[in-house]
């Protein structure tokens, strides 16, 4: 009989912003794409580290961008604290662009290396904060609550595999980037299956 | 009686944002138009390769736009699987904008001309994907089918013009690029007589 | 007791998506503002050319934004042909960017001053069609006639004067540049006793 | 019993281009942030004045934004009037990514770090007009005047921080950039104890 909650109309324009400014950083790395200056196929081809380094950061900043639309549309509160909080993450995310950049320049080097899975992972690190100013109550719920931790896990294993990749971008700047991947798997992966590896078995335990 | 079925907020965020990223592809496009560096008539006419790549280019992403438009408007379901279907197709038509720099560059070229089709026809085959996870169930009306089957022959027809384009891109790359003007005259002149060539005469039918 | 006629969603996604491009454009005629290679006043006085232009384009840009809104706000019909009527206006409208850009690097020369002007005059033109498409009926209501009368007359007059602007820019571009000023006042300026000259006595005649 | 006085839909579309403006102007900021042209963390260091400009400009973007929503959401009338002053507000404000840039290539220099000031400053001052338009008699309450007082002295003081920064450039260019810090943190940080500072004991008063 009731309506369902409809987010207020505060986090209504939260998340049209925050919509605007990913939509924004999702695209502008595709001008750091600079067409190659020889019309062949081989001037193309070289290209790839700065194609690859594209691919990964849409597919990350998507990541978030699908977590953070699910967040939003689960918040509880709305104000100052988590426009500012927001604020942050948005900061946060809008270094991969730089990260993109550098790396693609540099594809084989340590320290690009090392900065650009930073600036993948800070977005991890700021959302804690904006996650906490959200206050999601409906979390406490026993079905949202798996689901809920079985995002959690996923969080963590993500900061973990960033983490591990920094320091291997002093080894091997390959192993780098296949953490960003798994990463990029295991949140885009059809769920099922890598959902019941984290400890969710939702199906069963919500019917 | 009752209020017609609205999308829902779902559906309406994933339209907002997709709204933001293609607005910003189609915009971004007009960056590579560098103003000409000497101040004549000549060194401005110089530049209609890559004037008439922009034409051709915001075409296409407004076709596509168009499209999409009326995907999100009869979708059943939303979810993370249309996100991520979403979140391909928006990659894929990211790429325009290099295809067309790169194109504008070396306008007579058989490699650039053959990577901006390509580049033109991905989001086409993305588009696949987006469209089944979108389950369009009202499709099955026999009236929206009829409209649904004249827009599935024009997508056919499309991917077929584009193929056709990037190996014509080898042997004259002018032809390729009429094959790409003819896709846009398809869907941007007045449906009717065009319509009914493609199979449709929806205005018969559905009266 | 009937709830507000309120447009339709369709026409809700494109106010969306046009407002998405006009903001870009608006926005990244910034990005042509390079800030001087020497930390000086001088160094800084010398861009004046550029930051004129980019006032005056981010005034034109203004005006085109705010007639565009009142005319979608009133239109009647939304669909294909209006979605390409759009398209087309926003395609002439993206190229203001380019026109300020080079007027910006030539600011006393002929040609670039006049493709400026062309550029500011093509979205009056393309504008024309996007009107007949939306079909305004409440147009017809005597109280909306004279205000839309108002405007009429008002997009004449700064068709003409842009016309004439192109024509002085080979004569002398200062006077061209004055042309885009006024149309700018004429649009800018509080209303009552511009719009009085143009044939306005709507707060009379509507009482 | 009544809904809640919504913003009429006219605000709302001034709030969704206000935010598309916002969103680009704090996001294109990060295209300044070149990547080193060495892959060492030294060149990485290198850059520092330009991230921290970067990350400044950035939080007084966020600053304005949170009060230009508020003063939106609290908005009583909507109009031509409104329109032109929130697009002369957008224009003073798009011009802080070129006062950034100016400063990051020259951060100890006396008129580009002067200029940054004004560009941070400008926004304050044309937000005086918008505020006039947007009369929002709300603001008479008892309990919101609290607040809005707080606003406002929180408003003139930023902006005589700004203003004693731009002559403080002249003398020490870091002292100028202090001020700028202050102002953010006197905005951002958890409010209580500064807003009591700055004269609100609105918990006591409004319980």
């Amino acid at each position: 009989m009731e309506p369902p909650v409809r987010p207020t109309s505060e986090t209504g324009r939260l998340e049209a912003f925050s919509d605007g400014v990913i939509a924004i950083i999702i695209t502008i790395m595709v001008l750091e794409l600079r067409p190659p200056e020889h019309p062949s196929l081989a001037a193309l081809a070289h290209l790839w580290p700065v194609f690859m380094a594209y691919g990964l950061s849409f597919a990350q900043v998507g990541i978030y961008w699908v977590n953070h639309h699910r967040l939003l549309d689960r918040a509880d509160s709305s104000g100052t604290r988590l426009n500012w909080a927001n604020l942050l993450w948005l900061f946060s995310i809008s270094l991969i662009p730089f990260g993109t950049a550098w790396y693609g320049e540099f594809p084989g080097q340590a320290i690009p290396t090392a900065l650009y899975l930073t600036t993948l992972l800070l977005p991890g690190l700021t959302y804690i904060w904006l996650e906490k100013e959200a206050m999601c109550s409906g979390d406490r719920d026993p079905e949202n609550r798996i689901e809920h931790d079985v995002q959690q896990r996923k969080a963590m294993f993500s900061t973990a595999f960033y983490a591990a990749g920094i320091i291997l971008a002093f080894v091997a700047p390959a192993a780098s980037i296949a953490c960003t991947a798994i990463v990029a798997i295991v949140w885009i992966a059809p769920g099922s299956r890598i959902d019941r590896w984290f400890g969710g078995g939702s199906t069963k335990l919500s019917s």
